[in-house]
């Protein structure tokens, strides 16, 4: 990105620059790449001012914001979660988010976030992955085959070597979907009819189903030892996805505990049930995966320094591309504290405006 | 404004179409109509879902995210303060914000609020002030001459009639730029060179100073019997502009108590310091001022309710005008659960675009 011609202005990044952006990295190097960011900062998870998601709850949904800060970059994430939404043509879950500079308070970046959230979310789960998932796991079932799906397929793929997908949907067109979407990129594809059959020789277990309800998409007995279970969709309060008992006999890895014992799989537990926190892993302070018959689920909600990581990569890959659009967001007064007075001057240029005469 | 013509559009109002929207409607009346929704927010308090802000401190200064809702709309604003921002020619507090739909979560609006929030600001000091001044009032100190200071004069003018004021800045040519912004619009001004001088007389005391410190801008010989104190320019941890003294001898009110405990001038009293809820003296739950010698103060730090009511007011003022871009800020794939597929197809048109033959 070139030097800001004008204080007022803020880059702004469309959904249709943002499509743009990805396409032009290719979606698996996107993963890859973005994966990297997440990873390098959760390994520096101490330099971060964090605090859990402030969420708005309401009968059919819920609107978050999700600040996380660096002391050098500030960044926040809009995110709704509305699972009725579909019935209306919209999305489940949309968000946009703004990166700052913490020295100026100034945003650096306002950017479409629907499609960089399913990319981070994705990303997060294949990084976790890499430390919990048994050695040379090539087979993943995806329980659940939503607007994540496609996108978890991908990451596992690029960061684990992933190639065998057991796909399972309550709604087999979704299914269909998913399978269809991810044709001729190398995967090895089987259509379940059960969750049962779709775990079947899936070293690694991807729950990502929709509905806001405390359900039970996966059991004990469907569950073999050392599996990985990557639960993706359980991210609210009264909705989770795996049955208790599979809670007491995993190792459990999340993101950040104050948000995760409200939102997570683990609401289901005392609130000092044992868990790992994933930085801890990533860092080299806490073992990943110890052994062979060891079940690990990463109890993923999603967390505001992923969304961080996000932004910092997008404005990273920004560089030297025209891709976003110039907002006129800043009130920027030629004698900063003159703020009135400029409102004073618009009205001078508007005046001189409306005088001039109409084109003969 | 018309029925949305596609769910991934979101209306953005620029700095430019904000400031036209002002001068259309007029700097007075339209701080007129803005006290009128404030002031209704404020009576229906207990229907909004609150909560302090959140905020990220930094040497330099504050990254703040409000949020409100009333069940029905859910609007939030970005806001900075930088102290040392004007040093390198950028705005002490900027601010942007965001309204949306509970029912979906999807955003209905995006807006700048640098301006709007001098407004909405003003507009709350006056509408306080209906009930807390002495009656008939004409004559306000205003310490502190900054962005802050006409704003707070007009609405002082639109509401309580004040026509006479006596401005005082540590900074002359701030005094000197505000009397001139305010010359020909009916105020009698007088320029000071002390607080002490500047408070002669006047039966409101406006303090809107900006430097990030305790310092003590009115000390409690000063205060007179019967005075009304709008306190606005301290408004974060260690940002106080009273004597203690004059807060003793005060009856306080505030806007939403676990925030100003932190951040008002009461940060400077014991937390159990007596204190009167605002919404509770426009919903006629307290008395207001209640006698000829009473001193009053507004303790103002700004809540998010009312970045809420400045918000819902500019989005039924925008109703009927262009004044207002579109902004391609959420994913509207044509299967909503097809985000992936979206993506995909976005490809194809990419590609169907670069293969088409180059004019002749």
């Amino acid at each position: 990105m070139p030097a800001l011609p004008n204080l007022n202005i803020v880059p702004f990044i469309s959904v249709e620059n943002m499509m743009d952006l990805v396409l032009n990295v290719g979606v698996e190097n996107f993963l890859t790449e973005l994966s990297a960011y997440i990873e390098a900062d959760f390994r520096r998870w101490e330099a971060f001012d964090k605090v859990a998601r402030i969420a708005s709850h309401s009968r059919e949904g819920v609107i978050e914001l999700m600040p996380a800060s660096d002391g050098v970059l500030y960044g926040f994430k809009y995110v709704n979660g509305h699972p009725k939404n579909t019935r209306t043509g919209r999305q489940t879950v949309t968000a946009f988010g703004v990166l700052s500079d913490v020295d100026s308070g100034y945003p650096l970046l306002i950017s479409e976030m629907t499609i960089l959230t399913a990319l981070r979310t994705a990303a997060t789960s294949a990084v976790a992955a890499k430390y919990l998932a048994p050695e040379s796991a090539d087979c993943m079932a995806i329980i659940g085959n939503g607007a994540q799906s496609e996108f978890q397929a991908i990451a596992f793929k690029a960061l684990l070597g992933i190639s065998k997908l057991r796909l399972y949907d309550i709604d087999p067109n979704a299914t269909e979907r998913c399978a269809r979407n991810l044709a001729g990129m190398g995967f090895d594809v089987t259509r379940c009819r059960s969750s049962q059959e779709a775990v079947e020789g899936a070293a690694i277990i991807t729950t990502a189903t929709a509905d806001k309800q405390n359900a039970t998409i996966l059991t004990d007995n469907m569950v073999g030892p050392g599996v990985h279970i990557n639960a993706v969709g359980g991210d609210c309060p009264g909705k989770t996805e795996l049955h208790r008992d599979i809670l007491s006999r995993s190792d459990i890895f999340v993101e950040y505990p104050p948000q995760t014992r409200i939102e997570g799989e683990i609401q289901q537990m005392p609130v000092d049930h044992p868990i790992i926190e994933l930085w801890q892993v990533i860092a080299g302070h806490s073992p990943g995966r110890t052994g062979t018959s060891q079940v690990t689920l990463f109890d993923s909600v999603g967390f505001a320094t992923e969304d961080f990581s996000a932004l910092r990569y997008v404005r990273d890959k920004l560089s030297g591309t025209s891709l976003y659009e110039n907002l006129d967001l800043l009130a920027d007064p030629d004698e900063p504290r003159d703020l009135f007075g400029m409102l004073l001057r618009r009205k001078l240029v508007t005046s001189a405006a409306s005088l001039k005469p109409a084109k003969a």
